[in-house]
């Protein structure tokens, strides 16, 4: 990536951001799907972040594209979230898929402007794959968790055959027998479009199936639930550091303090810099976490099929360390913000809530309680997390 | 209280907490004033609640009154709000009023039926109150978080006079001058119409006054502020109960337990058990604070004007006590609930974040920092809190 | 148990204390058994407490003994724990004992003024127990954490049948066989002497044996365990009450306050004043927990083999919140008190860091993060504890 | 510094940890001067450490310093801090010296092999410096905390002179009038040797006042203050480190489970497990910032006289946020440490508190609060921490 592209995205990023951060209130309120804003990410360039050069990509490192995703969740952390799967399913090709098919569907990308969308919820056990006579499957069943799916162009599917093995396959999301359904209302990441999607007899090709190598088929392809994780963590560093801009702009516009405190305004207050000094602790150490696990899965990355099992599961290790402190870190200040922001903080005109809300769901992805778990076990029995579509 | 009396709105209590259950989630999304809950309170008699029997009231002790309001809460905390500042209002006339207006306000809330509101803020400064010839005053201002305004026929209103002192008195709310805006849009506590007054050369009579005892005249008068501080205990201890009561449901219905858990079911999961033991403690000890700081406030009421100052400091002691442990219960039952609920609890049906919105919104009354302070003034130096409209 | 009997305890409990308090750090420093204090204990008459006036002894509920062993922890947690499991062992033989025993053992401890001592600890499967022809059997083995039978003149001692079955029985501490050792050398409660005990061929008449009705053999003889760990919240929350009392005296004699603090003096400072009001609201609140636990116990203990399991079901629970929450609180003063005590408080001449010790040793007696999960099972699934010697 | 004079110390350094390992339960028992430990790192040669290779020293960057001081505190955070205040006497005399003065006494200081001792307390304002007829002083009064002075062959002195100026000098330990007290007796940190200096007009000439430029004369020599706190930061995540090895080796040793466990031995506890996990993620975030903090120390060093303010203010706040982090972990896991290695870990033989002792009243430096406080001060009003000697 040379600097001339870069400060092309970098410029468009900055435009995107500050378009967001005024709308990002009103559209918490509305939900549904933000059609403007996925228009704006097509044409910013920024889907092809992550798309090496070669397929007419930007080539930017994943720790790059990741860190466009923290940003984003700083303003906006449903569209952070599209943003980032829209990545992490062309990554899932890289990584599960044949060369010619990672050829074909990055090229396609780059050259359609596809916006991928996300139908691959390994949990859900409800949508089959029946084979064909030509080689290929027919999916059926109903999915549910799957962001990004509307105004998508592309997804990824999965199912189970019929000896329960898993099937994840890309496909066009206007194929006959596709239909999303626009039935995501939530508490909070309210403009994910986390909605189902129905299958009904969908016809899948043997060459749309990502078989070769296939999902998991290396500590290589086991990246993709690190990427996964990773993304999370981005997104909750997010969260907390957009929560503490927030809860700075109302302690600053303050200008009584409360009848008890002997400070001239709220920002001298002790207790109040007493909230500020946690809040910046608890960001400051999850950052860095979060950049450390970056680096090290942007080397492992670099290695590609030559990465040990034991390499790979240093990365996992960073990567539950800096999720486990990211989550509790962005739960903390999202709850928290409001003992410095105040009463007249909580109008419903500022929304601030979003942002505890918003955490507080996408936390829940899988439970923070298992992956303080692993990491019990790696501090005490130097155990590594065994690959998962979780870990 | 006799005890079929207590049977009567013990029964209607139950019918009106049942129905409000229904309602709540939708209630909370629409926000707005609850006109028809309103109408239920006024008809089950339950206003009536903390009046003494000889001006037609049910005679309750405040504990029974607010054992009322903490079980509202657990169902609908902004309702509960309303309910306990109506009984605030009135206790209010009792302690800063004469014997004949007691007489007077208390025995025509009770012919009349009539439902109070608060536009009783001290901190707002900004509404006057001009002497007039008639040793009446005129109010001109706009007062905020008027709970309770919206809907009520008769209200508290203060105002500060040239000297800036505080002035309150007892308004019919349709009087000529008094506009109640419709304006309260909060991200919790929606129904609690805690919105603007304006008052526009509202004439008040000498005789509408609380000027003889007065406000905080007496140790016995001040325990006006600890009424309203124990109102909030209740409220955050019930939001607590309530928020438990809904976790457990959702938990209890989940059937599959996480992938990498060792149980048969989510309810037997080690880390969910655990998350549920750490709430029921922190109830617990918040209930038992609360129930204390009850019996101390019911002695104390009793003592009237030969209550002294220590013994009021001890009061204050109790129910500051109480408040801190029922806000942080509250806050953490409601922020950490959806650890144990899971990701699909946060679909919007069910409006599980309203928990944590409305005790978020309460607990920021005042805030609990100086609460804290004050009992450590009180644990290390001895030192009583010093009365005022916040403790 | 009359006024007068009371006011003479009641004094002898004063001086005790008294004179505990000037020596607890020296006797903390020096460990071993503490010869003098126990005598005193004898002297005083307090080892009678809990003995039924039928039996001579001062008749007094548990609630009042176990209030005793709480200002003792305020003091000297160590003695607290040794006072309290004298009256443990006399409570076990009143529960599993025949009224055959019961009026023998308790009669002959008044009558001798006998300090009993602990050789229970049903966990330590070494000692076993061998039947001989009289009916009676031969202990054999080592037993570990015998606290208080250094010095003591009765004690129960338990082992293991050849089916597995658990046989408790008293005996003279000084009979054949028994080596009492000297051997408890630990990080805190450092005077209770829990060492070890070494049977040699012991011989155990028949008579002698709990075995009618005989260990946890109804919901009354499974107060049993209830008692065992209500004295343990007693004792945390005597450590922390004590912790806060030593802290206060530190603070006060402060007059130099941190060179950026803009307070007079440091007991002025808002960060010292915040640390206490967090003591007193998590010590208040264990504090009606453990009152609360100890009113349900006094009800059941006078309920007697009339006590069904739901009833002993209450009171587990009860004490079972009392536990965590104490635990939770003497362990949270303790460790941050030197927040607020400063630098200059660490000097060993003060040993104050025996709060900590004491505290932390003792909450190990059986994981806290069980009597978690129990309360969990119970907030959640409606569980009461399964009874065992530890719940 | 080239690989083979780094292979040399570390080598010692292995040698040295090695066996203070062995002695380090004992030690703290025993309390006092380390006098065979401290000859141990006169010959490790790790004395020469920090010095430039153009005085004759290992010329290693303060990363590589420190990284030493936190290896050492894991095993023995007295010597750790004794060793490190050798060398913040060393980077006092390079910050506040002439060139003439750090030629000197860096060079002598190889030859010689000295190690330096502290007497330079800021905030004890004991010590008078009274000016003599040769333009020299003369110190006299005593001085408390001052690390190390025992068994040193130099140390840093402080003292007022009348125009309340600070005056810092080096002088040899064995000059007429100082006696270096044996008064060091505390809870923790046992061999630190913190006691007592008392200075009888102790003759102090011109060119050993560090004068020209002199104390936090400009940004430059305003790292001192950032130095001595980023030592701390060293030592308390030495401390956690070797807390959690130490609670490792604890907890695998363990065969039985508690009985309600249904984990097959303690290891695979799902409480235990999540104790460790939360152990890992506070230690490796105090790690990362530690590791920041020093990264930027570093280049601020390599900075010289051309620092800026602004340069200096944000190693300022990495520091800063370093020490809290690390503070916190270092308290929670020695606090915690013994949820995971059960009862019989407490024995005195193990000493195990002493992790708990050590990082307890190290943490007590200077208040964690303010620090907070500072911390948030910069969050919130973008305001670096103003120098002094503490911040």
């Amino acid at each position: 990536m040379n600097d001339s592209r870069e400060s092309a995205w970098a410029e468009a990023l900055d435009a995107i951001l500050r378009e967001w951060a005024q709308t990002a209130a009103a559209r918490d309120k509305a939900g549904g799907t933000a059609f403007h804003e996925r228009r704006l990410l097509r044409e910013s360039g920024l889907l092809r972040l992550s798309v090496p050069v070669e397929y007419g990509g930007e080539g930017a490192p994943w720790s790059t594209t990741l860190d466009v995703v923290r940003r984003m969740a700083q303003v906006d952390s449903s569209l952070a979230h599209l943003f980032a799967f829209h990545h992490l399913q062309l990554a899932t090709v890289r990584l599960f898929g044949s060369d010619t098919q990672i050829r074909h569907w990055l090229s396609e990308t780059i050259a359609q402007g596809w916006f991928w969308g996300n139908a691959l919820n390994p949990l859900d056990k409800s949508t089959r794959a029946l084979s064909d006579a030509s080689g290929g499957y027919c999916f059926d069943g109903r999915k549910s968790f799957c962001s990004g799916a509307r105004d998508s162009d592309y997804m990824l599917a999965s199912a189970f055959d019929d000896e329960g093995k898993l099937l994840i396959a890309a496909t066009p999301t206007n194929r006959e027998g596709i239909t999303v359904l626009d039935d995501w209302d939530n508490m909070g990441q309210r403009q994910t479009d986390s909605g189902t999607v129905v299958f009904e007899r969908v016809h899948i090709a043997a060459d749309e199936l990502l078989n070769d190598p296939g999902p998991l088929s290396s500590p290589y392809a086991c990246l993709r639930p690190l990427l996964a994780q990773v993304i999370l963590s981005h997104i909750y560093l997010g969260i907390g550091e957009g929560a503490l801009q927030a809860a700075r702009e109302s302690t600053l516009a303050q200008t009584r303090p409360w009848i008890a405190s002997q400070a001239a305004r709220p920002s001298e207050d002790p207790y109040v810099l007493a909230h500020y000094g946690d809040f910046w602790v608890a960001l400051e150490g999850a950052k860095l976490l979060v950049e450390r696990a970056m680096q090290a899965f942007d080397r492992a990355w670099s290695r590609g099929l030559a990465l040990s099992e034991s390499e790979r599961g240093e990365v996992a290790v960073a990567v539950a360390t800096s999720k486990v402190a990211a989550a509790r870190a962005g739960l903390d200040v999202a709850h928290r913000m409001f003992d410095v922001t105040g009463a007249r903080s909580t109008t419903a005109a500022l929304r601030l809530d979003r942002f505890w809300r918003n955490v507080r769901v996408h936390t829940l992805h899988d439970p923070l309680d298992y992956k303080v778990r692993e990491l019990g076990d790696w501090a005490l029995n130097g155990r590594m997390p065994k690959p998962s579509f979780y870990s």
